[in-house]
């Protein structure tokens, strides 16, 4: 292992040296790469994570989506590979797409144990072919949780780590159709990745079609000074967006005026987001009233942003 | 010192609550703050460092400027408190301002050692109290080059000691009318700090008009996905840009197609950011045609933003 991150980091600050002092240029975003979509105007594409819509069954929930024109299906990850077949069979004939797949892998990439690591690539490999198979945007991962422990420093090299695995993983889901997604989440849940623009520059330097990121309003809300900032900072690697109540984590709506998203759907407009953006929340009210509310609030923004 | 970090940690996690999970709303960057300014035209504002300019002595160095309109002027910190009443007399009559003081304070307010983090408070002091009676927009502060060890790790504890610190100087810098400006680098200079977006938000938590963020275009090449995206995040706490050639740190223009900074300035402008655009940069050709040209692509590419 140490061999082998020797190497890794060597190499990875050879490509780092060519890129900063090289004349090679990297790959800036730009408002160019929507110029050909241009025309379209720019849908909200809402999804529901499993637990989100009531119903006692898949069926039950997709009915429910369908009649709330809720398009995405955001799986979590856990024991998704002995299940692809049944949700195939619930998503057929209807307008539901799986959005993202939310976790569900074990052990952490950035553990120092190499078993742990292994656990977490085994896992995601697994739950990436499931992801592929349901036609899935990528799977969420999280580089590390700060209850996950023992972990690497929080270094270059360990960037550097970072950007070799996920070009491993990023590869294996391009192979399956999918991606992997980094998801930042706030400091109280995971300090080493907090910020959209982190997120995004490691897509950039890995530079793969099978490695993107993510926005959580909700951790945003905590680490971002600006949505739309954010938003554009991940441009073309943004591949999914979680969104709930800005101070409670529940419906938006839930928390009042504190729920305004319109900065941020104004830089997703601005991008000509292609995605999801998914619920990840709790519910305080009655789901029968407070879902349909957050609905409306979300497409009413929308249309303002 | 133990303890007083291990109070401040403990004081520090206390806000990081309340603010994340006890309903306290952040100040959340918004184009709103703009509002009052919309109907002034956005000026490009640019600033020359002392070497930039031809001229053996400041009054040449300021004719130069002058007659270029070039309306800024960014001193070195080192030495600057035996300078203020030359600078101030040089610039009496002149349309030139003081922007921001390059560093010039020593040891880093990162390190290990009591005595290292003192040498950075006490230089910083009297850089800042020069800076205020020199009307700067602020001084400029890297927490940690690479090159300073030993180096406190990249943990939220750390973080929250690097916000006290800068409570206590940007409370200082307040008191003498102007800021402290954190200054995000390249990785290949100082890995703790790299995106605006960070630096905005250590502004932003630590809440103080003293306390303040800048973007340099040259180090945003390297680590930011959108040029736009970082000067949004930095939103009102930006207080200073720096700007050179895309490849080589040279004047802009210098490195060709590469000095692109329309997207940049396009931010600015959304932003009605008031303060300069400084010139860090060496310079390759013939100053004498290579600076009036840099001066004629910025003011053209501003025009184009």
């Amino acid at each position: 292992m140490s061999d082998r991150r020797t190497f890794l980091k060597t190499a990875m600050a050879g490509v780092a040296l060519t890129t900063l002092g090289g004349g090679v240029s990297f790959a800036k975003n730009s408002l160019a790469f929507s110029d050909a979509a241009a025309n379209a105007k720019p849908k909200l594409k809402l999804s529901f994570q499993e637990g989100t819509p009531p119903g006692k069954t898949l069926a039950e929930k997709f009915d429910y989506m369908e009649k709330h024109g809720v398009v995405g299906f955001e799986p979590g990850g856990s024991g998704l590979a002995d299940r692809v077949v049944t949700i195939q069979n619930e998503l057929k004939g209807r307008n539901i797409q799986v959005s993202a797949i939310c976790a569900g892998f074990k052990g952490f990439i950035l553990s120092t144990d190499d078993a742990v690591r292994q656990q977490c690539i085994d896992t995601m490999k697994e739950i990436i072919a499931a992801a592929g198979a349901l036609g899935s945007v990528g799977v969420i991962i999280v580089p590390a949780f700060n209850s996950q422990v023992p972990v690497m420093p929080h270094t270059q090299a360990t960037r550097d780590f970072l950007c070799e695995q996920f070009t491993l993983l990023g590869t294996y889901a391009a192979q399956h159709n999918t991606t992997v997604i980094l998801e930042p989440l706030h400091r109280n849940e995971a300090f080493y990745l907090r910020q959209v623009a982190d997120a995004a520059s490691i897509c950039r330097d890995i530079n793969l079609p099978g490695v993107r990121c993510m926005g959580d309003f909700w951790h945003m809300t905590s680490e971002e000074t600006s949505d739309m900032g954010a938003f554009l900072s991940a441009g073309p690697y943004l591949q999914h967006v979680h969104i709930a109540s800005r101070r409670r984590r529940s419906m938006p709506g839930e928390d009042g005026d504190a729920d305004n998203y319109i900065d941020g759907f104004k830089a997703l407009k601005m991008l000509k987001y292609p995605h999801f953006v998914s619920f990840e929340c709790g519910c305080k009210g009655d789901r029968e009233t407070v879902l349909p509310a957050a609905l409306q609030l979300l497409r009413a923004q929308w249309e303002k942003a």
